[in-house]
This record gives C-alpha cells, structure tokens and sequence, in this order.
C-alpha cells in the first residue's frame, strides 16, 4: 500500500477520532499499554531481528544500544502511555469565548490537527510514544521510523492496532510508513490535503532536507546550539555548577550547552576554576585567544575555535567558548550562532537578567538554570512530541495542545450582517 | 536593492521593534495616522498615476475602482491604524505559568514572530493595515503588493516610514518589495531565516503557488467555499434570510456564501421561497436534479451543477445547491467539497447543531448565523491580517495575537537537572 492511501486511511480514522470521547481514547491508550507487556516476546523477537542486521552492518555500539528493547524498556514504554491517558484531553478545551455586541455567541475551541506525519530516527520507544500523544489529542498518525528499526517498529505497531482496535476505535489511527524506501519520506512531503503536518525528528540534515522539500507543513525540531553565559556579576560557584550540568549530564540531546560565553571582567577567575573541571569531566575545550590564553595559565590545552565551532552542535563532550566584554556582545553573538532552542544566563544582577531575557531570541531563555530543563517532562507537560525550534505554531517542548489546532463556534439566532 | 538586502534590514528592524513599548509603538501608529492625512496629496498624486496606468491597460472598471483612493479612503486608513493603537499590546502577555516541583518558575510569553512578509493583491488600503498590525505586534513587515498598485503603495510607504522614523523607531521596520518583478516574490519564498512567515493574500492561483514554492513557512488564507445548510428542522424564514444575507451581502468575499444544501424533508417548500427570492436578487443556481425540478416547478431556471460547481469558490452571484437526504449526507458533502473556511447550519434541533459543530471541520462552524460573521472586525479582535484556511499557528481571523510566537522563561537560582 502507496503512502497516499495510508494517507487516505489516516483521514478516514481521524474523522472517527476527532468526536471519540476523552474516555475512550483513555481506554485505547491503557489496552495499549497492556498489550505491549502481554505480547512483549513478539516484540523482543523482532527487535533481536533489528539487532543481529544492524550488528552485521557495523553499526556503532551505541547506536545498537538505542535500538535494544528489553522487558524493562516496554514497561517505560507501557508506563509513558498510562501517563498521556491521565493528562486532560485537550480537545474540546474552550480557548477564549464572548458574547458580541449584537448578542452572536463566539467560543474557539480545541479541535485536533487531523492527521499527523513523524519522520523519525533509532529509537523504537518513540514509536509508542508518538503514538499514544497523537491518539490522545485525537489524530491519526502515520509513523516513519528508520529502516533499522523497522521489525521493532512493525510489531510495536500491530500490538498498538490490535489494542485500538480492541476499544472499537479505528486501528488505521496508527499506520506504519515504509522504513526500507526513501521514496516514503518524499511521498509524505507531498501528501498535502491528507496530511496535516509533518514533525521530522532526528539529526539536521534529515530537518533541513523536510523543511526544505515539503508541500505539508512542517514543524521543525531538534537542533539546539545552546549557550550559557557567565554575566559580571555571576555567582560563580553557581556558574561553574549549571555549566557543567549543561554540558555534561547528557552531551547528546539537544538541551546540552554548546557554547560558553563568559564576561571579561570575570573571565581570568572564572576560566581558572572552568577548564580544569571541564578537563577532569572530559570535556574538550574550543576557545578564542582569551580562552586559549586562560587555559595555558592553568595547563588546560585549549583547542583554537573556528566560526564552525561557535555554530556547531557538537551533541558531544566538546564546547566552544569565547569571552565576550559586555552582556550586549554575548547577545549579538547568541544571535549570530544560536539555534534559538535554549540560551542561559548566570547572572546575581536583575538588570542584566531582564536584559537577556528580553533581548535573545530562543525557545526558552534560562536565568541562572541549566539549559537542560528545556524538556515536556521537566516543564510538567506529561509527555513532549518533540522540542519545536520554529515560531510559527508552537515554540519549545510541544505537548498535548500543541498536537491541536481550533476552530470557531458561531451561535446566532437568525443573525445576519 | 535585493529582496535578501532588505530582509536583512528588516531583521535588524525585528530586533529593536520587538523591545519596544506599547508607548512607542503607539506613538508610531498615531503619526502613521496623521502623516497620511497630512501627505494626502502625494498619496493621491502616486494613486492617480495607477489609475492612469490601469485604465490604458483596458483593467475592468470595478478593479479600477479597488485601487483608487481618495481623502474618505485615506481618512479610513487613518482610523484604522488608530484604532490598532488603541488594542493592547500582545507582546509580553503571559500564556502560561506556574512554579515547578523543584521552585524553577516557568512562563510562557508572547513574543514577536520578528519578519513578516505579507503578498497580496490590488487594495492599497492593504498596506497601511498590514503594516499597523505588524508592527503593533512587534514585528518588521516586507509588502510585496501588486504591481497595478505600485506608485500608491510607493507613496503610502513612504509617508509610513518617515512617520515611523518620526518616533525614533527603525524605518526598515516597513518595507516595500519591488512589485514589477515576479523574482521579488520567489526571493521572499526563499528568504528561509531572514523571513519568519510568509502571508499571501489573493486569488487561489496566488495561495497555491507560495504554498507549493516557499522555504518560508506560510500562513494560507482565504479561499471560501462556504456552505449553508438548511437542516430539516430548521426556521425556514430565518433559513432564507440567512442564504441571501450569506449569498448576496457581499458575493465577493470568502466569507460569502457559496453552496446551499437543503435537507430533503424541507426541500419542496424551502426551495419554492428561495430560488424565487435568489433570481429576484439577481443570483444564479446551479443546481442538482432535484433543485432543477423544484426550479421548473416555480418558474425560476436552475443550471445543471457539475462537480466543478460545487468545488466553486465563485466570489459572483451565483451558488451551487443540492437536496441532501440527511444531516449525514450534508456533513459529508461539506467534507468533501469545503474549504474549511466557514460552514453554517440553520437548524431548531439541538442535536443537529452538536451534530454539525462537532463533525464539521473548519475555521469557523455557524449555528443560525450568516457565515458573513467570520471576520476579525465582527469577532472584534478590532482587525485582522486575513483569515487562516490552514491548520497550524492559527486559523481562521488573525488579528494581533496570530502575529506573535512565544518564548518560554525559566527562573532559577542555581537550579540544575
């Protein structure tokens, strides 16, 4: 089956979805969960599958490692689920509503998106996941999964049908894009009308070839050069501590810092402690001259930056660093280099603090926190489909409203213009 | 100067608009106001010189009268950019907030979305709204108007600028693209991280085409084939009042009426009043079978409808119409042939209205009102950019708050993960 037919099967189970009530869906999403552990040997079965071909074909060990699925990450997977079944369904949910001046009664509502494309890499957990937040804001979902994936994918997917299916709902809510041919990526980019957006989540290019190719709307996800900046008037024990949380406590996801700008009028105290305790965590350190100059005082070799290192996403032990003389200079350099996905301040001065908020450009600006709260579960969203680094629609961790779009309630009685 | 140049210039613009007080940006629009009452005679030298150009070119006489201006005309545009300094101001507004479990404080703010390029056709008035309401909302503005219109919106731009300058804001923040090029407008589909969102204002031709070709995201407007449907319970007096005031108030707008569908149980007697009163009112019915029988049984000639017909955005006098066996029946007709832009029901029954606003999925659902209502005046959003006919971001009238994103802040004191 060509993915504009699955498209077309997508639309039919949306139009079901849409009106199914709250408990309902609820039902769906807990026999889902139950049906992942009840038929867990299937499933593991197809993941060995994944597994033995990706070893054959020298895939990185970590890269095998975020394929594994075991009874322990089912039961995460089933647990994520029973979790999006609590939170409020957003459907229905009245937004603003008034009663005009010639008595009309307008409310805007929360109705789904309808149909829903994710293009996604590795991980077969997200599979479930993406699945259980579509279905719970109403949707249908047709899932893109990588072709290393795939025998994972498709079982996953088939208990998930069968669980919807169980609870009378439509199983096409939840379909399986061929992960073997690239030709489905394409077909689903031009699937304008059948599919109402399209979230790629995964590395840059796979984002940057969507946005660039697709006639459906994307929202685009992912990529974060995050900062921190170490203001003048940093406490700089707090400082040292949210740097190295930023950079280290997970290098590669993209809340990770990237990028250190630290002030001059603190720099040489500041670089004194930082590039130690960043050599002793493993870090590799890409500085300007400043940082160059601070490390070799201390005997921390430095690695001279170039313009790319100040843009990239190392999503590794790396980071550039630069010292910049004023909080103005850290702004316009977070605005020449920043993926406006995260951007952080240590500052103790109110007036910097306001400052940076107000005048950096980002998805979620950070005063004196680790940029690694950037995340649905941290901001209490329950669940997040992915981080959106773009303006339109919706900005920073998306969850359950954000999987939504609207619509207007118009009740007259007779009126007419 | 390139498209690319000035969208540069506008970036730079976006970053200090969007810093802005309402104060300020009040003060720009009051002197936008009054600069253009003032310069009225340059505006109507420059109108004058279209007026000319079109009329040699053989343009149809109710075009001409689109484009031509005059003091009434200008002191329009006046009261309606005093009238957007006069709504609050969206930026800073607080969507969201709340302390999470471990004291991080959370908000979600609007923000500016930064560069808006807005195409759109024919009306001059166009260009004093649309640069109003971006920079109300603190955004910088690319219009790229059409070509007819070129020396109108040249002065109008100019008056703009200079007033905006006036108040010590940036007057890039108003810009105009070169309107005798069809290269300015695929620049601006590709102006990708200089424009933030694109807004094409048109025919279909126009909207298909910068959905089809941009890098840009897009905000798809206005195509309306808007359906009333007159329900077998419905007030058959109310139900008539409603289609003509739809149909013939104003045929050339989206949010007029385009298509009636008549329950069959009130189609005899429905029909013998309405296609009497929509020939008297000078509209043409294309119609099915059975609306052709029940014209020739009154007297009043219905033309055969085709699938095109009733796919029609005719934008004239003229609707397409169609006996349906049922609720059901109408709800899928409308799925197949709507363009999600308004749908109206006129019905006494509670069910069907729950019915209909449920199932029917479009910007804006009507329940015994006109589908003229949909519109950012009568909502009283005080104006509006367009109607949204997409999905995502926003849907149907955008007024000031659909010409903003959000940023997220995260407050803490050391806080890390």
């Amino acid at each position: 089956m060509g993915v504009a037919e699955q498209a077309r099967r997508s639309r039919e189970a949306a139009t079901v979805l849409a009106t199914a009530s709250r408990r309902l869906k609820d039902s769906a999403l807990d026999a889902m969960a139950s049906s992942l552990l009840e038929r867990y040997a299937e499933i593991l079965v197809a993941n060995q599958a994944d597994i033995v071909r990706s070893s054959a074909s020298d895939t990185p060990a970590h890269l095998i490692d975020r394929l594994r699925l075991n009874v322990d990450r089912l039961h995460a997977m089933a647990d994520g689920l029973r979790q999006v079944a609590g939170l409020p369904d957003p459907v229905g949910e009245v937004l603003r509503g008034s009663t005009l001046l010639n008595g009309l009664e307008l409310r805007q509502i929360r109705v789904p998106l309808g149909v829903i494309g994710i293009i996604y890499e590795a991980r077969p957990n997200v599979t479930a996941d993406a699945a259980g937040l579509c279905l719970k804001a109403g949707n249908a979902v047709l899932l893109r999964g990588s072709s290393s994936a795939r025998d994972s994918n498709a079982a996953i997917v088939s208990v998930l049908r069968d669980a919807v299916a169980s609870v009378s709902l439509p199983p096409d809510a939840i379909q399986l894009v061929d992960a073997t041919s690239r030709d489905s990526v394409k077909e689903l980019m031009r699937a304008r009308g059948l599919v109402d957006v399209l979230i790629p989540r995964g590395g840059a290019d796979l984002i940057r070839s969507v946005v660039e190719e697709s006639t459906v709307p994307v929202i685009e996800t992912g990529v974060g050069n995050c900062h921190v900046y170490v203001d003048e008037a940093a406490d700089l024990d707090m400082a040292l501590r949210i740097l190295l949380n930023a950079k280290t406590s997970r290098p590669s996801v993209c809340n990770a810092a990237e990028s250190l700008l630290v002030h001059s009028a603190v720099s040489d105290e500041f670089l004194a402690r930082a590039l130690p305790a960043l050599r002793d965590a493993g870090v590799t350190v890409h500085g300007d001259q400043a940082v160059v100059a601070a490390g070799s005082s201390v005997g921390v070799p430095v690695v001279p930056a170039t313009d790319e290192d100040y843009a990239a996403e190392y999503l590794s032990m790396d980071i550039s660093a630069a010292v910049v003389p004023s909080l103005d200079d850290a702004i316009v350099h977070i605005r020449r280099y920043g993926s406006s996905h995260t951007e952080a301040i240590v500052t103790g001065s109110q007036a910097a603090a306001r400052r940076f908020t107000a005048e950096v450009d980002a998805a979620a600006v950070a005063v004196n926190a680790s940029t690694r709260f950037t995340d649905g579960g941290e901001f209490g969203f329950g669940a997040e489909i992915g981080i959106s680094t773009q303006k339109l629609h919706a900005r920073g961790p998306m969850g359950l409203p954000e999987l939504t779009s609207t619509k207007y309630l118009v009740v007259g009685d007779g009126h007419i213009r």
